[in-house]
């Protein structure tokens, strides 16, 4: 297998895009992703999308037709993969683009997520959120994602792991970074009693413990490492990418507070990157809720269990702290149009390692990682990106 | 890049599976594959899945955790990715599961294929399998998937490509062949007068020209070329398959009666096989209307444009004749579960490969093909197998 490099990457901006369609969003990241890689597109032989639920927000299936399409890439006939692996739709795809370099059946491709959520009523949103979780013994029994989540949250506080305010504080991080950052659905700092004081939406989670339903898109173009600086001098190793599954309900877990398939797939990408987490600068975790993110936090190895939920109080987590988590906003201030949300992760942790990152630059950072979820933890991939 | 062999087929019977839910079939196909591969299960270390709209079918979205879950493969927490490319969905996932295996990131890989469609009512299932065509401009403007294929068909009858009465025999081909397949939805072999009489669908199309709404599922196992014989003795190998793209909707094209995507991927196809298309001897193309499968037959290069209809009203297509075309009885008789389409086309020709297609067998076969469309002609799958 050939090491792959990440040699453009590109973010529409994120929030409820009214004037703009799902065709605009998608072909805008890529567009972005291929004019920063330096290259005019004819370069491109293939594409690897993201996207949760097209078919249901916008009633268009087939959508890895539509971007090759839209984006003038058909007319060379390129193939392009749509993957869906809910929340992780993003990150599986980051996964299948890099494999199908590092196999040699592609030489430079796009990965791409977008999604386009606002065009639907918030109700309906909600509904086919839930169907990542499993529709049978779950969504079909009455709970929803926000519930499945609240009892995660609740089981943390009887067990002494975090407290309300520790969870609570993981909003107040991303809120605090995503004030830095101009493509941020929020971009304003709140203080933790914003968050506490929040209308209740599954207890104990309030309405700013949750990531928002946002529009936007992502896009990252690859090549294979040795053919990287043909192309810019501004690239990023790609070290490693792991994905692990997990069952489809929560129920079936020995351990709620943990995600299994976050430490499975950490554990396989350290030891392919040759590193520990002690060697991570910055991160961006899946915390489409403020508990996901305390307990990603633990699960990558980053503080112990027990401990993740003070540091991020304390404020460790923050762009010069211990660690730089979510300097993007993360899920819950940059937004989270599901599909594009594991791709702009991989476009966050390039720009830190490359140096692009304006106001939210963390210094020296050698290695990043990218954490995304699928469901309730049933799917996670975890990429680690080297700075060259 | 390694090469791959199909260690291992199985298939569900595909039809109005009332009693069985999709859960039910996307195991049972997997685990058929899995026990004629001679393995347990703990060797899989990655599967691939093809499906269409389990999120609109069964309210189900995120089914790669749900079948790595429910096979018992999530405890190993391997990677499950879900492909979703409208009717090529199956094939498409083919591909991603043999480069997966071809880069060395997996070894054992499971592909599988399912669509459980016959719990909605058929007028929802058709509002769905329109959102695969352009929802903007085809779609949502009141376009059907059946008026365009039939748009393709009175354009062929017009300039003489072939007649009303050659188009209709391809559903005769695939019923005499489907007569022969224990899991076929149909199994009556039919008279042309059947095709020509039955109630109209969209002019000239009538009900006999289209593909069934099914219910199956179908997987194959696959590995390392070198490694097949570890496991089996009746493997093949897979020689190659190849994906091209073409525009999103029928009207940007220049020529309604050739699919250019097909052309494409099957040039490519043959080139990195070694050989031309004379020396296929049984081929699954995709035949959701009769119309697609006499434009396969000449995109493919296996008749001149102009002569497939002639041929297949000749009775050359059939078992025993010139090439063996849909021997399965294809996705008009076989059914047309759509994500289970793409990997059950592997199977059968898996299975004519290596002479286990019982009264279907096609002799001294070398060579097999696959066509697998998606949308209308928007993304295009041709697989080559190999006899060993």
């Amino acid at each position: 297998m050939r090491d792959v490099a990440i040699i453009g990457v590109g973010v529409t901006k994120f929030g409820e895009l009214w004037n703009k369609s799902f065709r605009d969003i998608g072909i805008e990241a890529g567009l972005k992703a291929i004019a920063d890689a330096g290259l005019s597109g004819s370069e491109i032989d293939g594409m690897f999308i993201g996207n949760m639920a097209a078919g249901r927000f916008i009633s268009q299936k087939h959508i890895d037709a539509l971007i090759a399409d839209y984006s003038g890439l058909a007319s060379n006939h390129i193939p392009a993969v749509r993957v869906e692996a809910g929340d992780a739709s993003g990150g599986v795809a980051f996964r299948q683009g890099v494999m199908a370099v590092a196999s040699g059946m592609h030489n430079i491709a796009v990965v791409a997520g977008a999604e386009k959520m606002t065009d639907m009523d918030d109700a309906n949103v909600n509904l086919i959120l839930d169907q990542t979780a499993d529709a049978e013994w779950e969504a079909g029994m009455g709970l929803t994602f926000a519930s499945l989540h609240a009892m995660i949250a609740q089981r943390m506080i009887h067990d002494g792991i975090a407290t309300r305010e520790e969870i609570a504080s993981f909003s107040v991080n991303s809120h605090a970074h995503g004030a830095l950052n101009p493509n941020a659905q929020f971009r304003k700092a709140i203080p933790i009693e914003t968050v506490l004081k929040s209308g209740p939406v599954a207890t104990p989670l309030g309405l700013f413990d949750c990531a928002p339903i946002s529009d936007g898109a992502a896009a990252v173009v690859i090549c294979p490492l040795e053919d990287a600086k043909k192309y810019t001098d501004s690239y990023v190793k790609v070290s490693a990418v792991c994905q692990a599954s997990d069952t489809l309900a929560l129920f079936q877990r020995d351990d709620i507070t943990s995600y299994e398939a976050t430490r499975v797939a950490a554990q396989n990408a350290y030891r392919i990157a040759g590193i520990t987490a002690k060697d991570i600068s910055v991160a961006e975790v899946h915390d489409n809720y403020t508990v996901s993110g305390i307990m990603a936090l633990q699960d990558l190895g980053f503080f112990e269990r027990g401990k993740a939920g003070k540091a991020v109080l304390d404020g460790e987590t923050r762009i010069g702290g211990k660690i730089a988590i979510n300097t993007s906003g993360g899920l819950k201030a940059r937004g989270h149009p599901i599909g594009a949300t594991g791709v702009a992760q991989i476009v966050e942790i390039a720009e830190q390692l490359r140096g692009s990152a304006d106001q939210r630059q963390v210094a020296n950072a050698k290695y990043g990682l990218a954490q995304s979820v699928g469901g309730i933890g049933s799917a996670v991939t975890v990429s680690i990106l080297e700075a060259i």
